[in-house]
């Protein structure tokens, strides 16, 4: 894309009302806009972000067998009255329409995702089934002061799966969780994250949650100082040993929930009914898990951990474009060639956000820092004089001459 | 995919209370499962069919300069003030959180992407642009009837022009015009789409619509016999003569609206004040036209036009699998083979569903006829026979055996 067709600009200011750093950043940089407290709209380069994150998710959920499906938005009354959420669920927006149909806006789906599971599955034979959805859901949060951290309407990506007995649910859990490891890395993130117990609600010892560390998270969590599982402040009291290595050292931290995993077990399969028949030919409830990872909320704790002074630092697979190419001097000859960089690396599948714009160096210099795209490559009078181009790593110091004709071969280890 | 991992089933009936055609093939085949009036959840193969809809949209769109972005469902009650829409526009659901704010929910998005692009677009050198996205939306139907054609909840493409004068406004829209039939001919639409006439409001002499003629269209089209130009009933007693070629033999069909365009021009920037600093130095306002198209209306007309009595006839580019891969007679030598094929498809890039269930051959074939993908592939003891597979297309009657060692060669021309 050429950042001259680009209709967003890099702001110098961010807002003074938004005090989370890495919305000031997004903001700035032109990945997202303020409509009104807790809701954002994503704007091209956010989007492109967001996508890629999406796509790590949906691969890696892929893999272990989840079946991508799309429920509504629009949830009906009787199906959370089913469950007894539509009263004590304090967050759910409630919608009246003309015909006097009431519908909870979509916040998580066991409601829908548990009838419509019942419908096709009647056997042992036809478990385990592992569905999932990304889905833009709605919560209606009092305080929104995290930025795209915490928003009234966000990305969700949810997988339910479904099972005959509880062994089957806990193998299945396990992979999950490496699974949600595996995104972790893809995203950049793992380093910074924590698998950490919390409340298992009446069902489960424990629930899980993927924590990662940064100032600008909401939960406190106390990561045992030996085996690093972190147990989350709201049960510590709870646990003065580690429940997994006994060890009795722990190291406070502020973090941010950005996945859990549920062991649901019947919660919502018996309120629906929701029985197969076993091997044995008897009845029994199905068994389930849940299991939840944000992917805007993703993209925002990505930036609020990588990043220096001068802009965001996206790691590679997230990145809105592998390489930012830059032409700086307006003369002809370094216009053409930059084009032909261009055009060529888009061929090769490259995807590349070109500055074009009529602008100083310093001020491409300073979009490209802000923006954070991981390679930066500049076309100048003074490198086609060797006929090579300049690249620096948005998150090293270092700036190489490499050979226009070298280029392709060079970029294979980098995007 | 393997359909024995597959968790829908197809059903041998659709519910009574559905009396559309193409949403009673859609639930018998497994590709949406219906919630509540107006509100469907798309299954795995419904998604994948919205999907390859949604991307043959974006494709063209940005083909056109469309830049994508993601705007929010809630929209605040002020940006509908605004424009006075929030007291007129009927269809609109409301919404009151916690803290007594009020939004609507977006069933369009003047009111967002009017302001949003204000903030960046100052001058006639940030024009012309175009911005687009792919979105749910929502709309308080009072009757719903037509299955997925009109529902309450539904995906949306709408794209926004922005421009300084009517004559560049002029230039985009018939680029749009092209580019929307180039979108019906790849969704398989175009023989059966005409544009047509509408009303323009207070700000055009007319919009265009795309209307695609079927039984189960709501709209009823004039369609000039001698040019081929469409007038809504609508509008229909204004125009005794064809106003492009001026003949005034009509026929009158049942259609559906898959798409519109609209010059709105200042409707949306006026409200805002959205103006511009024009190369004379003078403040303007900005000039807008509007343009939707509907995927998963798309989805539901191309079923409704595309089927016989066994089931649907999926399109190339829309179908949610290239091939249906039937192995029937389950010998561990048919299975092997049909595995082997499988995976030689899939590494060439071939998206198959594999039908690999203890079904009987004619349980398969009925299923593969429903469901309704274009290239049907049998592997059997009989076609091994002679290292063949047995390949039909859903749309032709008869079949051809074709050597393994040929299939990939063979399949080019097809998928």
């Amino acid at each position: 894309m050429k950042q001259s067709q680009l209709f967003t600009k890099t702001l110098r200011q961010a807002p003074k009302d938004e005090k989370c750093l890495s919305v000031r950043l997004l903001l700035r940089a032109g990945f997202v806009a303020k409509l009104s407290a807790g809701v954002y709209v994503l704007l091209p380069l956010g989007l492109r972000a967001l996508q890629n994150i999406q796509k790590i998710i949906s691969q890696e959920i892929e893999n272990i067998g989840g079946q991508r499906l799309l429920m509504s938005v629009l949830i009906p009354k009787k199906n959370w009255q089913q469950t007894g959420r539509w009263k004590t669920f304090e967050e759910l927006y409630k919608v009246k329409g003309k015909n006097n149909q009431e519908y909870g806006l979509g916040s998580t789906h066991e409601e829908v995702v548990v009838p419509l599971v019942q419908k096709y599955v009647f056997s042992y034979k036809d478990l385990p089934c592992y569905v999932y959805q990304i889905q833009t859901k709605f919560r209606d949060e009092i305080r929104v002061k995290s930025g795209i951290l915490r928003t009234r309407e966000f990305d969700m990506k949810d997988l339910y799966s479904f099972h005959t007995n509880e062994k089957d649910l806990d193998r299945y859990y396990e992979k999950v969780k490496k699974t949600y490891f595996k995104i972790l890395k893809r995203v950049g993130l793992k380093a910074q994250t924590y698998l950490c117990l919390a409340s298992g609600g009446s069902f489960s010892k424990f629930s899980h949650e993927f924590q990662t560390i940064t100032s600008a998270g909401e939960d406190l969590i106390h990561i045992c100082q030996n085996c690093g599982l972190a147990i989350n402040q709201e049960i510590k009291q709870g646990y003065p040993k580690c429940p997994q290595c006994g060890k009795k050292e722990f190291k406070k931290e502020k973090a941010i929930e950005v996945g859990n995993i549920f062991k649901i077990k019947t919660k919502y399969t018996e309120p629906f009914d929701f029985q197969f028949v076993d091997k044995d030919g008897a009845r029994k409830l199905v068994i389930m898990g849940c299991y939840g990872i944000g992917p805007s909320r993703l993209m925002g704790t990505i930036v609020e951990v990588h990043n220096d002074k001068k802009g965001i630092i996206w790691p590679k697979e997230a990145a809105p474009f592998d390489v930012h190419l830059i032409q700086v001097e307006n003369s002809q000859k370094v216009k053409k060639e930059a084009e032909k960089i261009y055009q060529n690396l888009q061929k090769q599948g490259i995807e590349v956000l070109y500055d074009d714009r009529d602008k100083t160096a310093g001020e491409k210099f300073t979009d490209a820092d802000l923006i954070g795209i991981p390679v930066r490559i500049v076309v100048s009078e003074r490198t086609l004089k060797t006929n090579s181009v300049e690249i620096k790593e948005r998150n090293k110091q270092e700036t190489k001459l490499v050979r226009i004709s070298h280029l392709s071969q060079f970029l294979k280890s980098y995007v």
